[in-house]
């Protein structure tokens, strides 16, 4: 997916929401459990309600891994449901040798249609590169988290500035604003200001608002740019806004929710 | 598994090898490619090949995730068919917020039966510590890789000395030596006696002999430990010795040699 593509569908939906699915078959309401497929059931009536005012949904790999065989068949079939328009997102944190990388991108940009893959880089360039290769795929790379172990790391002092900004700089040289990204958390939202100077045009996907916290309103203000470079990701806040039986709803309900908001965001921007 | 358990193994078989089956559909013999199960078969083969003068079987998950559901099926064959002696290391580089790590432990620690699985370091505490929490299961955080990208940021000066070295300092708090092992890449030999230094009682898994280049010698000499305190990994060099019907045998003599060298290093420590 290009960039102008992304652009121009948060332009059109006047959101830059991504609907985060980390779906627990523990939180998911309980009169789906009795369905052989209940985790791909939700996701789909969670899509079915959210997709018209979100432009990206973002599988978290950890809670279909935790089922095994079964879990990896529900995300399978989910990132094969989400419409064409949207942004897919494996949330998977990957990262490794060379010819290992390789065979992430391979597992989640050719046997999965991903459009995108978060990717951890303590490993450095070979590590990272290979999410790179792909035309119109993305490798959306961890800068500055939103967990409190950020702290042991992320924001430890460098011999020229802290190890994210490091981060940002080093990997910005390997690809471009139009096949990286940054994981930036939305607690962190104090870095916002100076973390657009580092990376300007660079997309940001923000999570961290909703139930860690972050306030939309102001990672909004001070980071959106000219094309916006901004997807926020609500995950647990939308997908379990309610147990009963109208959950989809109760979803949507929330999700439009923020949608109302980055609109509001959107025109205050040029 | 415990410590002490792996201790005896080794003293047992005289062996500090750790067998990596990175199982590439690409480069296994063609004549298996017939079998529906070919990636169990091959690993199947080579588990029996190899198991009496290795002590640990490390499987790369990239290589299975890159095909799909069936992969996914071929390493919970392969984790459940390996004896019950032997160390089981899903090399995952997982990492992420607590809640995430939380569902990577399960997948590897209780829907499959790992004994330990790779960690990224770069989120920090609340990403690392929930893969701690296993009685008998442990955490292998990567320290300082094998590599080129290494020195993009492992190698890189904090405030305090290199990031790798606080990386160790900092994760050793979290865990004990008997949960908590760190990878070091045999290729960064150079760095070896003074990793010894920084964390006396820890294993260290060494990837990077054998394809990657590594000196099994050099490594041993450097870090060993009254307690061995290594487990050295060959992937490709072994499971790929030979693409004729023999290939298992192949690999064995392979195994073998790694074997009969740390046979004699052993014999020169404590």
């Amino acid at each position: 997916m290009t960039r102008q593509h992304i652009i121009e569908q948060i332009r059109k939906k006047q959101s830059y929401l991504c609907v985060g699915l980390d779906t627990d078959i523990n939180k998911i309401p309980k009169h789906l459990l009795s369905d052989p497929d209940a985790i791909f059931t939700f996701n789909k009536a969670i899509i079915d309600a959210t997709k018209d005012v979100c432009v990206s949904y973002k599988i978290n790999t950890a809670f279909y891994e935790s089922l095994g065989v079964k879990g990896w068949e529900a995300m399978e079939k989910t990132v094969n449901y989400i419409p064409a328009e949207h942004f897919k997102i494996a949330d998977a944190k990957r990262g490794d040798i060379g010819n290992t990388s390789d065979q992430y991108a391979k597992a989640f940009f050719e046997t999965m249609p991903f459009d995108a893959i978060t990717v951890a880089p303590y490993m450095g360039a070979d590590s990272v590169k290979p999410f790179l290769g792909y035309e119109g795929k993305w490798a959306i790379v961890l800068g500055l988290t939103s967990n409190i172990g950020a702290k042991d790391f992320e924001l430890q002092k460098m011999n020229d500035g802290l190890l994210y900004e490091k981060v940002i700089k080093t990997v910005s040289s390997w690809g471009n604003p139009g096949n990286l990204m940054f994981v930036i958390g939305a607690t962190q939202a104090n870095e916002f200001t100076h973390i657009r100077e580092i990376a300007k045009e660079h997309f940001f996907l923000v999570p961290g608002v909703g139930a860690q916290g972050g306030s939309l309103e102001e990672i909004s203000k001070k980071a959106m740019n000219a094309d916006i470079g901004l997807l926020v990701n609500a995950s647990r806040a939308i997908i379990y806004a309610s147990e009963k039986e109208n959950f989809a709803d109760e979803a949507r309900a929330i999700a439009q929710q923020y949608q109302f908001e980055m609109k509001e965001y959107l025109s205050l921007s040029v």
